[in-house]
């Protein structure tokens, strides 16, 4: 087999809208002291030690965001939940067309109504919940995908939000978990997407009220979906247009874009 | 909208092994005294009173199944359980090069096993099951889809074999539904393919040892996936080559196939 | 086979920029004296004699299209190339809401670019392109497919412009086309998508120097697809949340959308 | 980025019916002196120097192909012609088990009608050719995807066989290229699918006739090839049941396959 990589410079940078923490919900507080954020990228950084993680919140300068620091990442997580009106639209416009030129993006739980996410997927994204802190099985139907290396079948979920069917988003590329809830509810859980040089991972478990990111398979998820998000090639450059010369005849007939 | 069409001349087939009925295994003869294939069949003429539903099981001579009634064949429903090795290669054979030149091919329950479906789908058809009767819920994931139309969501029905996931099939190229089940496992319980010309849908509700196919939505699926499967341009000739003349340029310099 | 469908009350509305034609453009002028968006509804009347076609164009108030009209239309077609950015992002709004609730969408060449199609896609829809008026040739890869019903393999347009890869749109649901050139560069050029309850053709062929919708073929292509991206099961109402209540377990526990 | 994996232990074996060498078509041997065999054998080591890369031929015993050595395989290349109907079923057997338990499979250009590549694709692969000698393009339409990482858009060859739509398989589960020839056809040239546990990846440019597989490009494109065919997790063992019992809830109720 293909020994397995060790990224040595995996670049990732989390990013959290870090409300849920900085204004005192208890439970949220009690699992995540120092936000949701940390305890992400500790779990990345225990799967992948020698990847450079790092943090970003939507109060920061930017929200942590600039054309720079994207373009040094391979690896976008985001977290959202209650502030996504917040998230300016220039971050927006920075984050998706990064995406476009290579940079892998990991949304989590409610990140499916997130800017980014929405404006990627070109959907409503909505889907159907019901808050009953029940159990979540995470199966996965694709026993032969990276995303799914090394975790059980199913992961076991203890307590958790039901996110369930229809999750209005495109076909995905590839799917790779379905999770079933105690009260008979299914959904895509995890689900990947290809957006121009870029791969999109959703994966929706992870509310912020139950200790799912201290969950030691969903760790595991979370830093398979980094390293299969990450570019395959190179950081691409962040020009404005994402199809570097290379893809072009050279006869200089052609054009791409407008 | 476009009116929904009324099929004046579809021809459908329904096949079964009939062999759990014909040895008189008391459940099954309970629920079908007539056969799995007649209740089938009278749910198909519900919906579509215009079609021409016949039936064939595995004792006729030939099972029933000859290329010249094949080829008057717009879709083919398969059921079979036990007995699966007891069909004739030589069948097996009609069956795939009929589907390769457009006939539809609607594959129920224990199908998954069959030889007809195992040799279109090219892997192992393996799936993980349980038979305790419980509860199956059949979530609609592509509403849009013809074969969902006019079912709720989910389809409850009450008592059931599980079968759940990992289910060895290639990726679909649709899914229409996902089932769970009351001890929390999932399925890919519909799922469509296209083999050559002809389209293939899986649809897992219906063990012999449960009334499910006197299900008043069940019977809707299965007549919506009988419009769905059929050929859309007509039906094909049935010939050594399955892809007629006019796909070639005529200019006589290419040859397709051998 | 099931009797092709002879829509009694398809409801189409093609959509035109109309600019090259009103500033007199000479070429598209000579080709479409009366604009493209004539010609194209003129196409679809002739293959589907009982829809009812109608037109709307950027230079008329609303764009022609309001929230009242969209309700009542089953499949948009859309023309654009010049005046992209002129288009009202309220109008966007409307038609990308339409699609979410069931609605098709069929773009049309230049239309990869229209404000739209970039917001259902995602991505950047970015292509490679040059006018030499060269030979076009159209390869059906999808043969069962309803919109490659009766087209000939492959059609044959004599003088286009050339679209070429990389064309940068999501993996398509379904690939029906596929374009090659003169000059060497091949084109996904029919390409197919769901988003939401809603179906969306991309069919490249149709610059306005070339009177490739006068095409006897291209016409009944525009046909095919004002059939096959017609909504299933009826119009949708178009309210804020596009997923009727029927899309959920009647215990109201659940919630779907925010 | 992610450094490029460097495989350390790839266990490849490229497989050659090696009858037009064996039997001295003239062409042939002038291009493969030693089978073609050989050269995509070299090819591989050229980019995966330390990869273990063997070769077998029709002509040994068990065609050199054993349960025993298929376990010990990450990845096999496949090129047949004249001779696949010499192919036993038994050694079919074992390498369609293999591919199903996480053996990557590469099929080469004639190989879309080896036995074992049908029996995993379930169509005709039938595809339409001429021997023209014409120059082939091969265009990139997934610049993300690790197979097309490193090669030009297109890659150009100068003299080759054409092959061209409608190539009769599945739908692929990816799509990386596609070529046009001088004649103006098109073909799906380099295609994914997954199968079980296992990954096939077919590309067709290769003829006999043209020393294709000498092309630094294709050498390339084979060897990337090769990386991402391999297991993900670690090679399988090669058990009747392909899918390891941690596959399972572990509380035994459940059972998988018959």
């Amino acid at each position: 087999m293909s020994t397995p990589t060790e990224p040595r410079d995996l670049h990732i940078v989390v990013w959290n809208e870090n409300v849920h923490e900085t204004r005192g919900d208890a439970t949220v507080v009690e699992h995540y002291p120092h936000g949701i954020h940390t305890v992400v990228a500790d779990g990345l950084r225990e799967h992948l030690p020698h990847a450079d993680v790092s943090t970003a919140t939507l109060q920061e300068p930017d929200h942590g965001i600039t054309a720079e620091r994207l373009a040094a990442t391979d690896v976008l997580f985001w977290w959202g939940h209650v502030a996504h009106d917040e998230v300016s639209d220039a971050v927006v416009d920075l984050v998706v067309d990064a995406v476009h030129a290579g940079m892998g993006l990991v949304v989590l739980h409610s990140g499916h109504y997130s800017k980014p996410f929405k404006r990627l997927m070109g959907t409503t994204c909505s889907l159907k919940w019901r808050n009953d802190g029940e159990r979540e099985l995470v199966w996965t139907i694709a026993p032969e995908h990276p995303i799914a290396a090394g975790v059980p079948h199913p992961i076991v979920i203890d307590r958790q939000e039901m996110y369930g069917e229809y999750f209005d988003v495109p076909r995905p590329d590839e799917e790779v978990f379905l999770s079933t809830f105690a009260g008979g509810e299914v959904f895509r859980s995890g689900v990947a997407y290809r957006r121009g040089l870029g791969r999109v991972f959703y994966f929706s478990p992870g509310d912020q009220e139950y200790p799912v990111y201290h969950h030691p398979d969903i760790r595991r998820v979370l830093s398979n979906a980094a390293r299969w998000a990450a570019p395959v090639s190179g950081r691409r450059e962040l020009t404005a247009d994402p199809h570097p010369r290379d893809w072009f005849l050279t006869d200089g007939a052609g054009r791409q874009g407008a």
